[in-house]
């Protein structure tokens, strides 16, 4: 994780700002003769995409992702594959309309990145938020779904646990909601209480904050790359990275704390197949830093985006004490288009794992005497 | 963070195991001209060690830190200072009863590393948790105390806010009293309350887990990297890299999401000296990725260590099925030293990125018109 | 230096093929603030341009630049500047003709890389030698004219000194001389000799080797991370990255072999300005990894092209003995285009230098105390 | 390569200085389960070790090597193996006379990196070079010890090919011969060449400069990782890392600029073994940046070192213009100790590029479809 770039094998390397003529990034580090096509990695672009709901920001835009490098078809390739040099990967930002932004040119949202960002370079791209604008993260999409190709037999999905104070009911947990509502709620229930609570917070021209859970299947235990590599580490740095996360936790997280020992530990038992399993996941799929064969699972906290209507006390970079409204589209609650976002990440975290793994050790996991 | 190296110009490799000869690390890009002495090192580790409190691990080790390179001293330099060179640190290891832990040999402690290991590396040192031992953190606080020297005019801090389900009152917060009682509590009112609580876990054989804040005053505005070099994105790498670390939260963290985009963001106004001040720190110092010039702060929650003496179910090396309690010396409460780790691994990562902007940038800040 | 990007602060990485639709790089970690236009990248990129002579590939294209990010201008910005994010730059390729490159399809070229990215990835882009063709160093000489601006007190130039067989007369060199002629030869009186030699080998349907050397002048004391950033080992990798690159060699180079330590070594008076003088330069400006002050000289020797019209035996990947005539449209002599590549190359190394050595140690230097 | 850490997956962080208490370095990313003896890796150490010839330096120590970390033994584990965490090694220095270096204190030994050691860091450690010191190559051996492990397959030496301006005969070249004179010559003829050669230059107090080649037999075809990372790339950086190199060439190196494309291009025939071959190796073994899976082949020149006995002319740190002659215990010809760490870099590099290699594609070639 190193400015613009992160992964070590697998590695991403994204640019562009919110109202340049395009954003993209460079996925290095692919294995060869992948099968990819634009439309591979477009699907996932469309899941993010603004305008997708009532609550996410109106900019509308296509999204549409060309690959510029890094594949090749011919009669003898079976369709378009993967060729292990980079892959170029770029998205034209289509309807910029800067003059929306006018008013944050000199101003700094308070809660935002620009007071930061004029701190550290002195000059900055406020329209949109430039480089610090949630649109980056469509890059971060684009690479995630080349990711999930290198580890076919990883599923990663996400969910939304909580808008505002509104938490689901674990115990309604149904994976098969979550693409049923735009929320990607897996708790039907909880879906009319947040339809409630985010157009109060629309009409107040405020925002709110959310979590958002994801959990990666058929990870085979072995990965990660102790103790600084460790595979809790690389996550919870590729999903602190995302705009607007303020917190990262896997399996128990925080609520461990309040844990004895006898309660948390997973205690192991062989399962029917004779192959070790675990009675239960407090530990979220990893322990010491490696994966454990359980599912890995992390919880994003995103705080309510600063860009909002009501007027807020700020400075400029006259200095002078103003008061400031953001106009401009902006998602009441940007964690809504997390979700995909932290699905990506993961997914490159585990691409990325799973390379140094087979890199040092060839790739397998060893296995008990009775299982050999 | 790759491997066991993490920081990119500030940067520390550790090595080691709970039971070897010796642990310790290499600190590397150190600016030269420092003056650093053993001690200076030392009085940090000696806040760290096991056997400093009743309910932490009762292995009696000195953990004396030995210079081996890096460092001159000639009659013009004024004292012993750094070089510029890698600063090679050494802690024998003096006090390894082998013998504690034969009975973990071949059975995989839940909750431990221990299976993990064995699935990655096929084999593994299991005496005191080899790598993944708590022992190595002595390397980390080692780093930490020259992270210190690199960035004088920052403090860095830390204090336990949790054991098991007793969290302090905030409203009694006095970091005076954080060294006066050995769990670190700035609020001397919840000591008795966590002795309490300890002494039933000790007696139980069993284990709690805890939750440290860490503040770091005095860091300007500007440092970090965006955007997968985020200055969250590295405290979040470097703190989850901790062993038995499950969670890692910046300023509001988890409760941002339940808050509202005017209560989370922090307004700006002129300071009584015309600097920029902000009316509150829901932020904790990091916007966009960058120091706003606040304190920057962190919390991390602990897991109850594994290692317990409640019998508990699990497997052996043989694929059997055995119940495993774990003798050896423990901690009862693993957070309690992770408070000076925790400290500096936040040193380290704000040494890195110090020395990462002043390369960037030159290393000032940009000031407002006024402040000119 | 890691798969697709170089660099540690300043980070270049490249991506594209020949005849894909497109190629460029992202440049990251470039400081913010410097004055940066499209015109001020095209003018390097037109030095390297293929068409430009009668004995470099005659390839039309424009290579006409983007830059897609990392820059800004409004009224207060003085023009357009770098932001401090990542600056991505994109070449179209619009002259591909890909049916020239038909025959290669299945056949190896012999010394080129075609048999080597076959047996590492299975697949390749075969047409106009896909990720391997020398087309990539555009990219190289787009990021090499931003580098220039990070070093504004550094001149980088390179000069051809030998074609084949003919080495220029060194008593000759005359910096003048090398932008007027289109083999960049700093000597005037081989030119007509290198004109019959390269007019043999176009006719013969062959190809010929080069030797560039490279000068910065202006570099001060200092740059250069030992020991294995050493400014020289960077230097080595980044030269020896080029195609065609086969030997790389710092000051006296290979000739220091035969040398003893009285006639290697530079000794030292204090010049006319009381500021240290070295009385030669066989060192080529580096000592222990660091700059000395003293011109930085390089060598690069690069190998004939292997794309030639003279048959050659080889194999194809049907495993069939095969004879092979490369046809599409090469240079003779890939040593000549290399000029302005290594120019580049050599502007990258020194800026990453200069920003890691300003990270480190705040970027000045040491003087001696009758300086002070 | 980033300051005093080179390598990627296979990573050594080297530290020390030669007057220092200890050198050593950190391996990490060695595979798991390699067996590894303290003894596998003295023996080469004991080839490189100061006073095993007149012509090398008369400083006598054991530099005997301790395994600090990363290995383990049970009754389970066929001998100690590495376990896949880092291995730490120390070597002791025990023969530290630091009076014979107190002339060098304040003066800059010409063509030494003390100046710019002085430059960049204002302080430095002046016994005995301090950390520019050839004894640090020590460490590198001692890591090369290991790497060879990693790549059980492949066969990496090296031999001396010139002494001053006295070259071996190329005809005579008889690997056996190597390992039968003090100074690795290939060339038995030579030897007593040499002898004179540096029996002149000891009693002159005078140095000379010399070429290393090194090959290494049984690299497969695929390793490297274009375009930055290529093979070459990075033994050039490799290699030109060693203290006193100044040149590196890979192949026909140098001489291939006085080619022709058909003169220098390997042609590719099927063996006998219906196995790709190539009828020469002017490539060395490099093609693109990716091994062909012929022998790879690289020279390195070694300067005369600058510590002679001869005064020279250079100023001190006070800024006065003095006579330097350089006392203490030095060798006349550096080049001779390089050969094994040429070797050991060698092996550090294709380890690394092994690692890599399995990484991203799984580590195996495509062969052609008449070999399936």
């Amino acid at each position: 994780m190193s400015h613009n770039t992160f992964g070590h094998l697998f590695r991403v390397t994204t640019w562009g700002e919110s109202h340049g003529p395009a954003l993209g990034c460079v996925v290095d580090g692919c294995p060869p003769g992948i099968a990819l096509t634009a439309e591979m990695i477009q699907r996932f672009l469309d899941k993010r995409r603004p305008g997708s709901g009532k609550f996410v920001t109106q900019r509308q835009e296509p999204d549409a992702v060309r690959i510029l490098s890094g594949v090749f078809e011919d009669e003898r390739s079976n369709g378009q594959r993967t060729t292990g040099t980079p892959i170029s990967l770029m998205i034209e930002n289509t309807d910029q309309r800067s003059k929306d932004y006018s008013e944050i040119a000199q101003a700094f949202r308070p809660g935002h990145a620009d007071y930061a960002y004029f701190a550290k370079y002195g000059v900055r791209d406020y329209r949109g938020g430039g480089r610090s604008s949630a649109r980056e993260t469509a890059a971060r999409v684009a690479a995630g779904a080349i990711a999930r190709l290198v580890i076919p037999g990883v599923t990663v999905r996400a969910a939304l646990t909580q808008i505002g104070p509104h938490a689901i009911n674990r115990e309604n947990w149904d994976w098969g909601q979550v693409e049923r509502n735009p929320y990607w709620s897996p708790d039907a229930a909880i879906v009319p209480v947040w339809e409630e609570h985010l157009e109060k917070i629309r009409k107040a021209g405020s925002s709110t904050g959310a979590i958002v859970e994801v959990e990666a299947i058929g990870v085979p235990a072995g990965w990660g790359a102790p103790l600084y590599g460790k595979l809790d580490a690389e996550l919870a740095a590729a999903l602190m990275s995302i705009n607007a996360a303020k917190g990262v936790e896997i399996g128990e997280g925080f609520a461990s704390a309040a844990l004895t020992g006898e309660d948390n530990a997973d205690a192991m038992r062989l399962g029917p197949d004779g192959q070790p399993a675990f009675l239960s996941n407090h530990a979220g799929g990893i322990l010491g830093g490696i994966s454990t064969g359980q599912p890995v699972v992390a919880r994003v906290a995103f705080k309510p985006t600063s860009s909002i209507l009501i007027p807020r006390q700020t400075l400029n970079e006259a200095g002078q004490e103003v008061d400031l409204r953001t106009k401009g589209r902006h998602d009441p609650c940007v964690g809504i288009r997390g979700v995909p976002v932290v699905e990506a990440m993961t997914a490159c975290v585990l691409a990325d794992a799973f390379l140094r793994h087979r890199g040092q050790t060839g790739g397998g996991a060893f296995t008990l005497s009775a299982q050999a």
